[in-house]
């Protein structure tokens, strides 16, 4: 089974520090929205649904010690609370999708106590991380039909259970394989520069008891002309209308090797990724970050300093090289553009 | 122009330390054949070509100090210098052929003095630089014919001058092309997990002023993608009877991706390179390594200790996949087997 980022008990929230991993596997409490801050902030909680997730009890953690019965003085901390929580980290999406989603509930209660408020918020935030299990199993449920009992599978980056609430998207369909009884095998891209295979699926997989192999990206190749891969799946960032898919740097080069083999390569994610407003790979933009995660990666300078450095975070996959998208709702196969119309 | 690997001057030797590469550019001259056993024991001096020529000048070095005149007691010494400088590195092939070499030339003179025998063999440690450079700068007099003014190239890991006494194999055209002042670019793939790109091949371009970026392996699709490499160039560690190549993994991928994108894609070695008793790709043995050099590459841990990993050390690129073999007597278009056999 796979083991959760963030829950709550006794009304207590907890949350795996993933900045230990992979070596330490500590969960944490969560006291107040300060802790909650440099949670986010340091990335001790990642992922985009794991965000939002630690987002909404960050708020819960923010009011729930308000004393009194004046709506309006809750309502100010309320707000300042949101506010706060909004700057740690200002590029994630999700994190103002799940504190404009508290906004709603509360301006839509606004007859409560601030003691009934406290307690609508606290219950959205874990009804969040329920959501967010049923869209992941869901996806598990419908990936898991692609999957035979003794198939290698080969995945990149992590589009696993840590950057959701437990069970992620391209994991999801291992992890029910792993719960139906099959005996199925991982091959892990190490996924450079920031190494989220190594560090972290790597880590999911062993956690969960699903044999698994770490490889270097350029290993990916020879593995798969040795025959040694069933079936490629991997997460998303975002997917355009005609199913082109921009996710982690190196995903359109195993696209091309699984195309090359013969191997099925399928996209994890829910539907709340596909951008209809995308009409093709081509409008999604390409955030190029800081050389020294190629150059100094490791802690040590593994390359002169004054070499030029291209370091892409994402790249784009044209939909040709996709056999399917794995979505909460079914599974999508091509032509993308109108089965992905059906579906909305 | 390229920087040397490694010289004579004044009858003193020196090597550049490539241990303190990608950060010091540092020569280091060695005084005696234990200095040099050290030097390529640590790796100070790597590659086939030029840990042969090491070998033979640390031969020379271990017995010009050698007094008197009886041909018996410096044979004695002579014999002893070749064992001794046999252990450095005892899977480097080229160590024993060049201290075969050298006994050879020995056997062959035995009516001469001591001191002329010294000398002959410091002649020869000369000659083999030379020769080196003849072979390499040949490679990259025809490998230049691909390039054109204002190209772009990719190549993989360092098949460059500072595995050679010189010039390199992969690198060579490139060398060639910025001698006949064409302007060009290339693309440099870090190559994990020992990062010989970044580490080597970075440093040799920006030291010889030609322009390079580079990128993690995974991202050579991506450029590729968007039309922005016109050539892939890289070595061999042995190439089969049909064409068959082996090489650093990650060069299957890039053939791959260069087939896919319409990039020429051609190797870059001696015809000493090609093994005519292995008629395929299928009977070259693949070295597997350490798996820590994947997961604990720079000193610190980078994936769970108890995660499986894949480490071979090579890949093998299907001889279908490569446009030519660039060599010191031409470039070799397909059908291979029947033109390689042409050649020899």
């Amino acid at each position: 089974m796979p083991i959760p980022t963030i829950y709550s008990k006794d009304r207590k929230v907890f949350i795996l520090d993933q900045t230990l991993l992979p070596l330490e596997k500590k969960y944490i409490q969560i006291k107040d929205e300060k802790e909650m801050w440099e949670a986010i902030k340091k990335l001790r909680i990642r992922g985009a649904p794991a965000i939002g997730i630690a987002a909404a009890f960050g708020i819960w953690l923010g009011i729930k010690d308000f004393k009194g019965d004046e709506i309006k003085k809750f309502l100010k901390r309320f707000n300042d609370v949101c506010d706060y929580l909004a700057t740690s980290r200002p590029t994630a999406v999700n994190l103002f999708w799940a504190i404009d989603r508290i906004k709603n509930l509360v301006n839509k209660n606004l007859e409560l106590k601030p003691e009934e408020l406290k307690d609508i918020i606290f219950e959205e935030a874990n009804l969040m991380i329920e959501e967010d299990n049923n869209v992941c199993r869901a996806i598990g449920c419908h990936g898991v039909r692609l999957i035979k009992d003794g198939d290698s599978l080969i995945t990149h980056c992590n589009a696993g259970g840590l950057a959701t609430a437990m069970y992620g998207t391209a994991l999801a369909p291992m992890y029910r394989a792993k719960e139906l009884g099959y005996n199925i095998h991982v091959w892990v891209d190490e996924t450079r520069p920031l190494l989220q295979g190594a560090r972290i699926t790597a880590f999911e997989l062993v956690e969960a008891k699903i044999p698994a192999t770490l490889i270097t990206d350029n290993m990916a190749a020879f593995v798969m002309y040795q025959g040694k891969v069933n079936l490629a799946i991997v997460g998303a960032d975002r997917i355009a209308a005609n199913g082109d898919t921009a996710n982690k740097i190196g995903t359109l080069a195993l696209a091309i090797l699984s195309s090359e083999f013969n191997v099925p390569f399928y996209i994890a994610a829910p539907l709340s990724t596909i951008d209809l407003n995308k009409s093709s790979g081509e409008d999604i933009p390409i955030e190029e970050r800081n050389p020294d995660e190629v150059i100094r990666g490791f802690g040590k300078q593994t390359a002169p300093s004054n070499i030029k450095v291209y370091n892409p975070a994402f790249d784009v996959t044209p939909a040709r090289y996709i056999t399917g998208i794995i979505t909460e709702k079914g599974i999508i196969h091509p032509p993308f553009e109108e089965n992905i119309k059906k579906l909305f």
